[in-house]
């Protein structure tokens, strides 16, 4: 029945460090804060740091810090200091960004749409969870 | 400036719980073996844990059990147990699971095809990380 040895893994051609590279990225996306924060730059930005933490509600400005950060890092978001009094620190989204956003979407209004089914899997997987042996 | 009271993230339509829901199911994916065990199941499935356990290569048996519950909790996989000596347990993927796949290897393989500038970025960032000063 072992008629392949290669796995269907869409990722499988690449090596270790950059499938978990790959998987950080993509991470970053379902993180709280990281999609949202991406979606309102590429939709309203460049914007202030204070102009953010207004948009995206909730969020504390340590987790907009850390967001933003990651974003920066990982080449999705630049951060630009303004030399004015007082200094004003900009953030846009990167054409990576705002391609990952396009990316991201069709997956996202997906996950909402089927959402009914993922909540209907977990109230009759965890009814029966009583039942379950180890495989 | 603040012309807007709604945020553009294409959830601000949900309620927080839904929200935590998408991203839970989405954050699946990019467990490390989530998609890997998904894909394998949707070209070469319904499959036992132990050739599962032989395709998706350097998975632990206790990350693979994990793995299958968490999928099977979210309605992505079915575990069915034919009753034989010994007892088998075949795992398929079920359409949603299936359609999951379909809708989530556009955006794995843009990741892929843009990961050099992912690299990029980050090396540029940890250059620099020194210079850096609080937003």
């Amino acid at each position: 029945m072992q008629d392949r040895n290669e796995p269907d893994d869409p990722c499988s051609a690449l090596t270790p460090d950059a499938q978990a590279l790959v998987r950080e990225v993509l991470a970053r996306l379902v993180d709280k804060w990281g999609l949202w924060v991406l979606s309102e730059l590429s939709e309203n930005g460049p914007l202030r740091f204070s102009r953010l933490l207004e948009r995206v509600r909730g969020v504390s400005q340590k987790s907009l810090t850390a967001t933003l950060r990651q974003l920066e890092r990982d080449g999705l978001v630049t951060r630009t200091m303004v030399v004015q009094v007082p200094i004003r620190v900009d953030y846009a989204v990167t054409p990576l960004g705002r391609s990952l956003v396009e990316q991201v979407q069709p997956l996202w209004l997906w996950a909402i749409a089927r959402l009914p089914e993922f909540v209907a899997a977990r109230a009759a997987y965890d009814a029966n969870v009583n039942r379950r042996q180890v495989p």
